[in-house]
């Protein structure tokens, strides 16, 4: 039984060592495309996980977000391209702050790009 | 000139591409014991880095924080030792939620440790 929930609230009263995950072992279904995984949400924010599988955002389509998203990335290299007609290449350990309506989508990544995305509401 | 502030506020009306960091070069300072950086800052969340250094906490030191703490090993390994007596051994890309008040230490750590925080107030 899990001592909090995913918002971190407690669900009991004893203290218990935490659950250790690991942001690879996560099971990939079937099929193609990115694959996002909520790790923790909070009242402001929702972190998750993205692992790409080599897929860049379909031919015309742009992220156009209404809040911003801190992102990093854990694994593997991609190139973003933004609304600006900039292009970001990045490599293990790039972090970025994407601004909310700024437009952006994946130019191309690596088959095992994964990242870890948090978005959040602006205060 | 930034677009936006820590907070992903904006400070201007033109979107601008958002400028790239790298978590491992970011420059350590002199000295001994952790480095902590802080990244990016919310009305409810604070997302820190944390270069360990080879350094465990001091003997016999615990911290015990009022608000929860996501963590994820983005480099290294370490052990945690925590107040219901249970040790974890970390490896990369390792994760965890630190309920509020649940006493914890770095009991051993790499040099090449490196830790993505997330502090947040429980909802």
């Amino acid at each position: 039984m899990p001592l909090h929930d995913e918002r971190g609230r407690f669900n009991g009263s004893d203290p218990m060592t935490p659950e250790v995950r690991n942001l690879f072992s996560a099971p990939l279904p079937k099929g193609e495309g990115e694959i996002f995984q909520k790790l923790l949400e909070g009242r402001d924010f929702r972190l998750e996980s993205i692992a790409s599988r080599g897929k860049p955002s379909p031919e015309g389509f742009w992220y156009d977000q209404p809040d911003p998203e801190w992102v990093i990335l854990f694994a593997g290299s991609s190139c973003l391209a933004f609304g600006t007609g900039e292009t970001l290449e990045l490599k293990v350990g790039d972090y970025l702050l994407i601004p909310s309506h700024l437009r952006h989508r994946v130019e191309s990544v690596s088959e095992d790009a994964l990242w870890l995305a948090l978005h959040f509401r602006e205060s």
